[in-house]
């Protein structure tokens, strides 16, 4: 197979794009579909200073590699979530890159910061390691980029992750959360932008980028999400995908074009009701927000 | 384990409803889901005179059956669609099933009616055969029930195939399917009644209630479907099913709880542009109606 840009011999093929690509051209082409991301979704502009989470996985660091290369004002934010045999071995490949690179990482130790760590917060308050860990999550990004005069949260879901979130949703008809589920949540109440430039991209995209573009990274998946929904989710995609090459992208983006303005309406009536967590400041539809209610109950 | 009705020793479980059942017990069980379904959706009233599409196989037999039994007006009406080794076989339990019952089956030979047959017209007409197929019959079951004085058509179609079918249309985002997809259509504009009273039941339920009512069906699926989408829909959502028992039952009816109302107009609106084949009176949306561009191009 042939390079579809250059017509050099092909080191990886794109199904879904019936397209080989050369390293070189493949490199050009993932930046090109986070350059579209962002310009076809008014992600952010040029001058605007981005905060990117980093994980140390493949997704977070050729987000922020591509970001970087796109010539955007970007920093890393790196959250240690005290996952035993885990989060230590995926701090360092953050640090690798930043020190490799010379980019800014800011840092912040779950367990330095609230008390505790994830598996141990989750047990305590009774939620699903996935569920505190991304309220953990939502809730010190925002922080971090609101106190460090951030425009925006970018965050590494691609195409997969994005797919599988919306078939998840869909198959509990969970409406609010379908009226939110967008590339670019806008700024307001309190909120940092949040972007996702990745959508462009599938996860074999997104590790071939690190793989060729040099860039070391956590392989290991985290040990807490083992046979968790979204895992069968991307696996029931993913054979439908093996069936039809673009499934998954004509899926998430016509739901973009045809259906998420129809979910909307109640997702916006319900940010009408937002009010300051007495605890935190955080916008919330409660009294305290959701993150502060799990550091209470983490810490009973 | 035990019935969960009358505590004997159950033969069956159903795994979506937690429970076990004995012979009896299932059997009412299953009555029971279609009289739920015809009552929540205002299928028909009692005297309404119903034709049910009987393909020979285990849905549509099981659904004429329990319509006998719940003591509706029903007859049963079959299309031989000339599919060779599979058609002549259908037509057997068909038949073999109204003899047996006394209840009244109508018979149309499609190679008769319009002079061919679905393998050689779908091939004419440069359709996929399950295409030219699911058109025909939905033409000539209107045109039976109509011509025979017919309140509502019954179809077979059970929840593992809505479930699909509304998958398959979610993947895709055909919005004007997903505001028609109903377990009812009404009548209207040349259009007989529509109805799924299985909707409440699943394929391995169908398949159980045959073998212990005592109903001999066609096990083999058609060999024209082999490969189809739609089989890749079913299995995909057979993965989720087996990893949550109960997702396919929330994902439709979800579906037509909270979603469906939210696609209606746009299908609606496309009924209201509705008018008569030139050629045979059928209700369309351009001058000559599918089905009849299908039998003047396997003509040609």
């Amino acid at each position: 197979m042939k390079c579809r840009r250059c017509r050099a011999p092909a080191v990886i093929d794109v199904r879904r794009h019936n397209a080989g690509f050369c390293r070189e051209c493949f490199l050009h082409h993932c930046r090109e579909q986070v350059r579209k991301a962002i310009e076809d979704f008014d992600m952010f502009q040029p001058g605007d200073r981005v905060l990117v989470a980093v994980s140390g996985g493949k997704d977070s660091l050729a987000l922020w590699d591509i970001l970087r290369d796109l010539g955007h004002d970007v920093d890393g934010l790196y959250l240690g979530l005290g996952i035993d045999g885990y989060s230590d071995e995926s701090g360092v490949f953050a640090r690798s890159y930043a020190d490799r690179t010379g980019a800014k990482l800011v840092e912040i130790d779950l367990p330095t910061a609230v008390g505790f760590d994830i598996p141990t917060g989750a047990r305590l308050a009774h939620r699903a390691p996935c569920s505190a860990c991304g309220l953990s999550k939502r809730h010190l990004f925002n922080q971090a980029a609101a106190d460090g005069g951030y425009d925006a949260v970018a965050t590494g879901h691609n195409l997969d992750d994005e797919a599988a979130v919306l078939f998840g949703n869909i198959l509990h008809w969970s409406t609010e959360y379908l009226g939110r589920q967008l590339p670019v949540l806008p700024a307001g109440n309190g909120f940092v932008r949040k972007v996702k430039p990745l959508v462009r991209l599938g996860e074999r995209e997104t590790a071939a980028y690190c793989v060729l573009a040099g860039i070391d990274y956590q392989v290991e998946e985290c040990p807490m999400a083992a046979g968790n929904r979204h895992l069968g989710y991307k696996d029931a995609l993913n054979a439908i995908e093996e069936q039809s090459p673009g499934s998954k992208h004509a899926f998430y983006f016509g739901f973009l074009e045809k259906a998420s303005p129809l979910f909307t309406p109640e997702a916006a009536s319900e940010q009408e009701h937002l009010q300051q967590c007495a605890r935190c400041g955080t916008p919330t539809t409660g009294e305290v927000c959701a993150f502060c209610r799990l550091v209470e109950r983490a810490h009973q």
